[in-house]
């Protein structure tokens, strides 16, 4: 019987802590072969610092209470380990850390960097002859993980996304006849679209909101922009613009970089929601409003999806199946088995298939203009929304649980600096 | 037996539609006194123009989810009517329209200045000899008309705040190890501070986010502000700011104008969150995120508080009641009868005593540092934001109504511009 270390890495979810109750439920369950489950505080850091927490600790009620409670209960970090050749000294301390603790299995939480980080680790528990089963937890709002068919967190940012475009949208359209005319909801997604994709599942007939989303596959063009959100104007009135922060110009420099700067000549401020709603004033003398979702939309727990939160549930729990049954180095995965009615199982995939592979938004989910979704696009978003998990509530306000937090005694004395 | 006319003016709310909703369906039990009600098509434009929607082509279903809609269902207007002196032709076409379509009753649902506009037609009326009830239904997010307790439409985006403050407040708690360390959200709220008092309620004990709110009643000083939030992520770790996009500097101007411009000297496009949040960098070096949440706040109809819409409704059916008692020139108000359990009843208050004024958070509800929310303004904010009120959901989203919307038939020829 050996302990296991989780961690959660990257930017959190609303849903990351019910990947964090399943791996802490199913490892209780099985307390014959794992002994206590140790967290990581602040993610790898813990463990590189031999800062960990003991959620042996936790009650049953505070564990439960994981899985309808948004950011990250033991904390996360942006920290992303360098390559073995560079830095044999912190897998090697990593190691230390397991052997002093009597690790036996390691679970990590986060996105594509940390997939990454989770082999690496399996490696050098070879090398170093210290046995060590590591398994992967998917986790990612930006949805770009390979292989499996979404990732857990991803479901909850598109529901938030496409309820807020809906709603902002009736606003908008009561409003525009004297007053606004175009609203941009900015949201996340450097890279892929897939979030400014879940703003197309508020429209389901022709001349819902949004009118125009802006991708970050899709070049931005001012001319063709422009024409576009005119033309909504013209047939409904008013336009609804959903972008992508990681939209970028012609010169291939994001958008949200393209100009501004403030009275002491520091970089822009703003994001690029206000950038390409000006834009339609400076053209057309439209009187805009812009909201930017930012951490909202991947905390927004109230709001999550159902499916997600199982999903999430259902990955965490399965990476402790998959430790126990000896899978070395793998990440559990979503596997839809069928869209209308949605059913998915959970499987597996190396992690030396997941990691650093990013999935962008296929261009066939595009429509051919660029500026929407496709029917297909909508078959594969409109399941990753499907049903409510509201948390419970207390003299109006969701439920959250913070855990007591008791620290696992320290046993090795030497200091390691992140 | 005549015809009521009703309108929605002004920014609307998540719960404007639910004082639709208690308008329509108690006229409809009142049958023999109440013909028909028309809605204005945007509002007091939709009068002037002889744009009315006939609400009796309306399903009794489609009436009912009204109440679980947001936006105005039959498009709001930001126009103000001027003087009788200075635009008496708009009040005689007004009086006209009313004659054309033998309407009796007149319901305006708005805010203070709309307030105005119901009683200037009460005036008119008198004087053009042409017998009509004016009640008007308060409206308002800012939370800022006089005598009533409170302002249906408040409560709710009270709740979006209160619940994202404690959402993104857990997110940058899991970040800030590594990455973020202040987050800003700018909530809406140009002149009073209701709403940005509203961010207060997520923080329950000491520690909790907001550690900073930023009031419009209280004048900004930068050097005190910058203390607060360093003070706070050296205790906390992080500091999570709530703003009102009405905060001013010692020279008087909106801070939100207080500096940048765009790659051409346009003025800034920017919100005052992500100028606070600057600040921050710019001092300390801290990593930030800000949000602006603009209409997601006051449309968010997804996680709108039971209270709210529950009040939404009371004083629309009030409004038609008043009406059929003859009681003119009034408007129903909220009267709380007890804060613990919070109870209220619906009373009444002349127009002349609403109009054009504005209630502005007291000073005894802002903390003395004027950084924080007291215990007397929790006690009054804290119920409003009570009890939660679903709306159902179809594929994942909410199942939002569009009316009909089949136009009265004009019996007046003539044309009128606004």
């Amino acid at each position: 019987m050996q302990n296991a270390f989780y961690a959660q890495s990257g930017g959190v979810t609303a849903v990351i802590n019910a990947s964090a109750c399943g791996v802490i439920e199913t490892a209780r369950r099985h307390r014959d072969r794992i002994g206590k489950v140790y967290a990581g505080r602040h993610g790898i850091i813990g463990a590189l610092t031999e800062d960990m927490i003991d959620t042996s600790k936790e009650s049953r009620a505070a564990i439960s209470a994981l899985r309808h409670t948004p950011g990250g209960a033991f904390g996360s970090a942006r920290y992303k380990l360098a390559g073995i050749d560079k830095n044999r000294a912190q897998y090697a301390r990593l190691i230390d850390i397991f052997r002093a603790h009597d690790i036996g299995y390691f679970f990590y939480n986060g996105g594509n960097d940390s997939m990454d980080t989770a082999q690496k680790v399996s490696e050098i528990a070879v090398q170093m002859a210290y046995p060590i089963t590591c398994v992967g937890i998917p986790k990612t709002v930006d949805n770009d993980l390979p292989i499996t068919d979404c990732c857990p967190g991803f479901g909850s940012a598109a529901k938030y996304i496409a309820v807020s475009t809906r709603e902002a949208g009736l606003d908008v359209a009561s409003m525009a006849r004297t007053s606004t005319k175009v609203f941009v909801l900015e949201v996340m997604g450097r890279h892929a679209g897939w979030m400014a994709a879940a703003g197309g599942l508020a429209g389901e007939k022709a001349g819902d909101a949004p009118h125009v989303i802006l991708f970050p596959e899709i070049t931005f063009d001012r001319e063709r922009f422009l024409a576009k959100v005119k033309s909504a104007v013209e047939k409904s009135g008013y336009c609804v613009v959903v972008v992508s922060e990681g939209v970028r110009g012609p010169d291939g420099k994001f958008l949200a970089e393209a100009g501004t700067k403030d009275a002491f000549g520091h970089a822009q401020l703003g994001g690029v929601g206000p950038v390409v709603a000006q834009m339609t004033q400076a053209a057309f003398g439209y009187k805009f409003h812009w909201a930017v979702a930012d951490y909202l939309q991947r905390s927004a727990r109230h709001i999550a999806s159902k499916v997600d939160v199982e999903q999430a549930y259902a990955v965490g729990k399965a990476a402790v199946e998959l430790a126990l049954k000896g899978r070395n180095a793998v990440m559990p995965i979503i596997i839809r088995k069928s869209a209308k009615p949605y059913r998915w199982s959970i499987g597996e995939a190396p992690l030396s298939q997941v990691a650093n592979k990013e999935k962008k938004l296929p261009r066939s989910f595009i429509t051919a203009d660029g500026f929407g979704i496709t029917a297909a696009c909508r078959n594969y978003l409109q399941p990753l929304i499907g049903g409510e998990s509201y948390p419970p509530y207390v003299r109006g306000l969701p439920s959250y649980v913070t855990l007591k937090g008791v620290s696992v005694v320290k046993r090795l004395r030497t200091p390691f600096v992140v």
